[in-house]
């Protein structure tokens, strides 16, 4: 069944200790939508300027992504730079020019109503909420958000979050959006805010799924689950990482008939997957060109490398 | 089979957001030792003070380990004061009082010398070396050490590692000695320095286990195997996790006919149940009161939050 995505599709200049990269192609709802696009039909509600080239237009359309929702504007798109250093588990932002991003509008184009999944990647969420209202018949709607949102935009958040299903967020932000240090506490007060289930994403060390009551209807609340990550003697540039383990998740999802706990667990481990092919090459470069196939050997190496038998 | 475990024997003053208290039976050797004692034998090579009276005797004693090994000297034990705060993941060292510690010369009782499992808890490496000297018939030899030794003592350090079969040490531990930020990475140059495997412990991320070629006669070399910790929803004192965890990993692994790598992934679900356990409660308590009822009930506890079926 179709996602939709509501947030960034910008350019990205990144310095790594692998190297340099000038205006690549990134931006939130570009990694989600892109690692999404192998298990589901993917569409995109963005806004770009007029540096998007038909060049980029083409990264979309060679993984069958939906590309209508993605307004021109005049100027430029939205431009971050960034760099890591050291365990390259945090990125230091060095320029965000929000370009065309500063009055971003979303609209919906009428073919994407019937969306039944809906992904609010990381932008204002006052827009994720004005998104969100337009889209009543989604069937599950998920969520992401960062430490900037939590500090100074935690009313308009707090709406978000009243009605989410997932939200999928890293450590940090769950402890600065609970103020609780300890992550199990943390989990029981983001859960207690509105979303269904929470994905506690740890970086190199994997993620962590907490489940509510409200989680999977009918069933008894499972214990949260430890989804590994993958051992990368190589990362290349983590930017993105997230977002494409949000894809590879909430993909997965999609493409199942019903959210059962176990595939919840499957999705922990699709997202471990994206979001590891993700940092083996700059920006996109590997999403574009990963096969499913290879996807799921992946997947397979995530079960030996966490199961006992 | 007989574990051997030579390291500290101590009293910990511990301030953590749980409360406070003042010198509690603790020492890496303890830690390790009750851990183990749920598995096999357990005989200890330490030195304490007068104020080591018949109440902390009896602490192991109640568990079966093998004490004729702890020296008495005339003055005080060892003492640790440290303080946790925030995420608790890090310790704050406000004292160390070597006290009898300082001249410990490890001396092997005769009734010891058929161990066939030797275990080097954090001790200086030279004291380390002499007793694996001693134990020429041990049959597998495991090792820790910490921040201090490897920056200040790295060339005696460099001689224990040499023949260790498994070395277990914190993720910045494993950067310090390797000088390599990644994991992966920095796990190959371990290994090249001796240990035939590492384990490399993550605190509340669970722990990687690295192998080489020597890991296990015969086999092809199994991919990194992460085990999961215990979300746990508090935190009372993570003084000894890691001794804890040592000491469940290689308890259960002399408790085994054969080191294969279904037992050393298993070995890493123990450890992590014994870590997990030596937070709940301050100092040792938890871990004298434990039944291995419990222990194995917690190891199914780690593959459910784990495992995808």
């Amino acid at each position: 069944m179709a996602i939709l995505v509501v947030g960034s599709v910008a350019f990205d200049s990144i310095e790594t200790p692998h190297g340099k990269v000038d205006h690549c192609l990134g931006g939130a709802a570009t990694h989600f939508a892109l690692a999404a696009s192998y298990f589901t039909d993917v569409r995109v509600i963005a806004v770009v300027g007029e540096d998007f080239l038909p060049e980029h237009e083409a990264v979309f359309a060679k993984r069958g992504i939906d590309t209508r929702g993605i307004e021109r504007a005049p100027g430029l798109s939205f431009h971050w730079t960034g760099a890591y250093a050291g365990t390259m588990n945090e990125a230091e932002t060095l320029g965000t020019d929000l370009n065309v991003f500063e009055k971003f509008e979303p609209k919906i184009p009428g073919a994407y109503t019937d969306s039944e999944y809906l992904f609010l990647a990381n932008i204002d969420p006052v827009l994720q909420a004005r998104v969100r209202s337009q889209m009543p018949r989604a069937r599950m709607v998920c969520g992401d958000t960062m430490n900037y949102w939590i500090s100074a935009h935690g009313e308009s958040l707090a709406k978000v979050l009243r009605d989410l299903d997932v939200l999928l967020i890293n450590d940090g932000e769950a402890r600065m959006l609970s103020g609780e240090q300890n992550a199990v506490r943390a989990a029981e007060r983001v859960l207690a805010m509105g979303p269904k289930s929470l994905v506690m994403k740890h970086g190199e060390y994997g993620a962590t799924g907490f489940f509510s009551e409200r989680s999977f209807a009918g069933a008894s609340v499972p214990k949260p689950f430890r989804a590994p990550a993958m051992p990368l003697s190589e990362v290349v540039d983590p930017t993105g990482a997230g977002d494409s383990f949000a894809g590879g998740f909430y993909g997965y999802i999609a493409s199942q008939p019903e959210l059962t706990p176990a595939v919840f667990r499957r999705a922990m481990f699709y997202g471990g997957v994206m979001g590891s092919l993700a940092c083996e090459r700059f920006g996109t470069e590997r999403l574009q060109k990963a096969t499913r196939a290879e996807i799921d050997a992946r997947f397979e190496v995530f079960r030996e490398i966490s199961h006992l038998d």
